[in-house]
């Protein structure tokens, strides 16, 4: 940590700050500069609450140069992390997942039809959502546990692991129960009671980066997770809010290379809420393999024409067949391949 | 709600959405233009799901015209809803309630000092967390329902209403039964979960703006707790994300006004967490009132510089007193007071 | 400024991180912490080029703590700057101007009238668009010359001094024969070619923030036009660009006492711009006053709904009226005055 | 155009609405709906400027569904833009051209050396600026008229195609005398008269995203230089302000689809700025290709760690002429190639 003082700052003024360091129990190294004198923390462990110095008089900023987040980092563990949700569907190594499937199960019928055409495509996985958070409270929430019984269907028709919501507590008991992956939306990324429940379950999480949670919030929302023992985390960019209407969301793919760089999880992107319109989602799921993405997560719909929610942003099933041999094709220019549909050899990179 | 179609769209593209309008029971009146044809949906009662028409061919925008909101909305309920948390301590009348203290609890004699503090100087609550959501799993977490029992007494000591933050379920039920107005932070503004709980439980609620949440977004989610039948709900501005590093946050203040446009519900202004930084406070404190918010919460602690969160935003109590008084002087130029301390006759103006 | 180590990074990492500072004649302070080490830049003048030890082996972040502007900063000038653009209209004292009037110079009647009625207000000069620059190339773009012209007419009608924009050289020129202040408009805050051009002609300059300019960028670009020999420069808050469609912009009315903080130079308010919408204006003007704004600038048409551009963000005079009157109030609280209108004895405070 | 009326709005209020609809030329179609009514413009040309009506009782709010933009739009000009600059370098067609070099030009020793190193590797055009628009006036600003001139010894050294950034009328002259495209830098992207000036020069312009400019706003940039009769335009997607501070920009790869849903003209990205940090921009680059960029803009230097400017985001040569070969197989899974280095058979695709 650096306390850097004002230009105008006394010499008691850094007296006061090497005092106050050094009564925390760690060094002061003062660095007089020609504009103004820093304070140098020798020592720092992490756990200094660089607040207190900003309240001193003379100190005109506080900068912290450690790490907020520990666990989750690079430094902490050099080697990627491999998160396995299911027998052969694993992210972080060579095999690239897809995970494919509505917004939200509607039913029976469309939850079984969606599976067996993505798993057609080649998907790895099954999404979707049977606890919906929906901005307004009158909207379509979701079939609940009804929902995850639907989905557990479609995973004994077709094999595909299951990926999905849950909202609370109980929640993600259920999902923990009857799915194989339980994901944390993007509006619940700083819920931390959730958070450390789904930490306690032990069970894969898949962590959306909130709608304005920079690279350190979405790592320090995986360290709360970490923290309480799972460490069977995978985030996901899904976009940011954005100033300009014209997309859903803006698409932060630097994300993917930046998390690699920072950390030691694996990061898969949805170019479905990235954008929010079915034309952009092909180029963008592209666009994520090439940035390094470790798997994507699709929104795809037998019939998007008649989708309960997210209908626009919802592949057709021969859209994202074709989606996904332009995947294959680029994951092979990487060295990387898709994760082959569940029963079937692996796809050979054209 | 308006479904623009392409420049390009063919008459049957047309003939198309027209005949989805009206098989959803709506009417549809097509208003061909120079560049292109919209068509806009007579009868809609705002349940219309636009997504479903953006996915059919020649259409280029699905724009609503219907607000999503209801209950909160002015047009629901023309009169201001006046929230009163405790006997003379409302929100939304003439008088202004400032409510003060340190952003945690951390020791009885901290909490009733301070709170003895920000009542000497006129305040009419006291703020504490017993709950702290914090970026950090390693930061400190609060003192949880000891910290509860602590508020409790510095009401008894000093008549003040607590206003205090809960996290999850148990706590809510918790701070319900110790405290007078239940917070919700910006991190769980879109816990749908939660809202649903505090909108069960009846008490009133301050809800404080997410960090990238429309005013939209904020109304929609004190709609949550209203359609669970809790009419008692605060919105809060408390800044949102900003691109400036400078400060904490990127104080929205002309939220106020519109709030007020919109909604019936009262609304106030955090300008500790708005600005993050001391020096900012009271300018943005007069500033809020001069914008009409129907309150403040402001962070003041005995001793800024031992605090164990938020020191650098908190206002030292003699600072605080100044800036009651600045804000006397400006309630006053608007036909309006504030809210007396508890026990004391009201200020008159100066 | 200060080099960051990674974790990982060697001895021989940190030895050639000292020696590139050594040659850049400066004082090199290696600081071990327990995570990393970092190392301090003894001496540094704000003229070493940070990002050149970026590219580095084992270097993680540079981190600069040496502001990069200087004669705006008040650590350079203590004292207020006052900026007098016509005789009794001064920015930066303890009275406050307000520059009010219509989006465009429309016509030689319209400017006169609005000049009239807003003189009558109390208002101490006049503002209006001879050269408007629109997103659109299609739609008004000003009257041009004649306009400067109407605006020079319309001040020998009332007295009142005048402010509008310069769009390039030429024009600024032209505006600096015409009026009293040239104003750089968002747009334009980083053309450079621009800000030196009105920094050599001397003449009182009114520089608006950028759409996405942080604090620090809008000091800087003052900074041009002091580096070219004029301290005349007013800056003002317009709003920046914000995730939320409500408004035009999320006025940053913090941007107030930061400046006032890190500068000498005064800074106004532009409620217009900073909202968009009529209703607005009024509560965020008298925010804008009660956070210390130096003067404010306000669009006021005679007949709004007959305005050629900005219509819907336009006072009616009566409206501008009242909130003279408002202002009065609240600028007396805070021991400051409304400039009187040119030619009438200095309002009472109410 | 759709004008939509408050919840409470009178049949009178209606009526206004509609008289001044009528008396503006276009035909009126109210549609009452169950909230609220809303009144359609028939026959817009797209002059209409909305925010009369905002100005009108009872009026809620004006939608505009024309777009602003027009020569730009796909809706004008159906095919594809191809932009010749130089004989070989054109981008919008099968080719995709990949332009590299350093930020700036400082000597001619180290142009030459980047040009070499750069063709080497089989990029197609020079970058470099010899105009530097820099935040601080006491930066490096480029060396002016002797860089274009080692900018065009390059050429003749290697064959490259120039591109290099104006800032303003003049130099915009002499850009055009010395090299092939003329670059309009974020910063004034909507500096309109410098568009002009590139516009009535007729050379190709490379025009770059302003740091919060909506995809919108970049198109009606472009728009003032084809309105001047120059269609040789360019776009450039180099990210957008954000809110964390891990990255210099955020980057907006989504731009690239979007603008060739929109646009008959090409767009490119570049990851140097995108993203600012050296790691960051191989796989930024390859994301790039991979969402249909149409050529890349890289930043590369003989030696990064003695660069003038931009050294901690520019590549060393043989990190660049690595990323080449990983471009060169993504073009290959899009059925495109890069365009190869002047003087070289096409690179087949591996």
């Amino acid at each position: 940590m650096l306390v850097v003082m004002q230009h105008g700052a006394t010499a008691e003024d850094v007296t006061r700050v090497v005092a106050l360091i050094e009564e925390m129990g760690y060094g002061a190294r003062p660095m007089p500069g020609a504009q103004r004198t820093a304070v140098g923390v020798v020592g720092n462990d992490g756990r200094i609450d660089g607040s207190r110095f900003e309240a001193l008089p003379g100190v005109a900023q506080v900068i912290s140069v450690t790490q907020p987040y520990k666990q989750v980092s690079r430094e902490w563990r050099p080697e990627n992390t491999v998160v396995t949700i299911a027998p052969g569907v694993s992210f972080g190594g060579a095999e690239i997942p897809v995970i494919a499937g509505p917004c939200s199960v509607e039913g029976e019928q469309q939850i079984v039809a969606a599976a067996q055409a993505v798993r057609a495509a080649g998907a790895a996985a099954l999404r979707g959502g049977a606890y919906k958070p929906r901005s307004s409270p009158y909207s379509f929430q979701g079939l609940g546990k009804r929902g995850l019984e639907m989905l557990a269907l479609a995973r004994r028709e077709t094999g595909l692991a299951i990926v999905t919501e849950a909202l609370d507590d109980e929640g993600a008991q259920l999902v923990a129960e009857h799915a194989d992956c339980i994901q944390i939306g993007a509006r619940n990324m700083q819920n931390y009671a959730l958070l450390k429940t789904v930490g306690r379950l032990g069970k894969p999480v898949l962590l959306k980066r909130g709608m304005a949670a920079t690279i350190a919030d979405l790592l320090l929302s995986a360290e709360y997770i970490l923290a309480e023992g799972n460490p069977h985390v995978i985030l996901c960019e899904r976009g940011v809010r954005s100033f300009d209407p014209m997309t859903r969301n803006l698409f932060d793919l630097t994300a993917v290379p930046l998390v690699h760089k920072l950390s030691h999880l694996p990061i898969i992107a949805d170019p479905s809420h990235g954008t929010g319109l079915r034309d952009l989602v092909p180029p963008m799921a592209r666009a994520a393999l090439a940035a390094g993405a470790d798997g994507l997560i699709v929104e795809v719909h037998p019939t998007p024409d008649r989708a309960r929610s997210d209908g626009a942003q919802s592949l057709y099933p021969d859209q994202f067949a074709r989606l996904m041999e332009e995947m294959r094709a680029i994951a092979g220019t990487l060295g990387r391949t898709l994760t082959p549909a569940p029963g079937t050899a692996a796809a050979s990179v054209g």
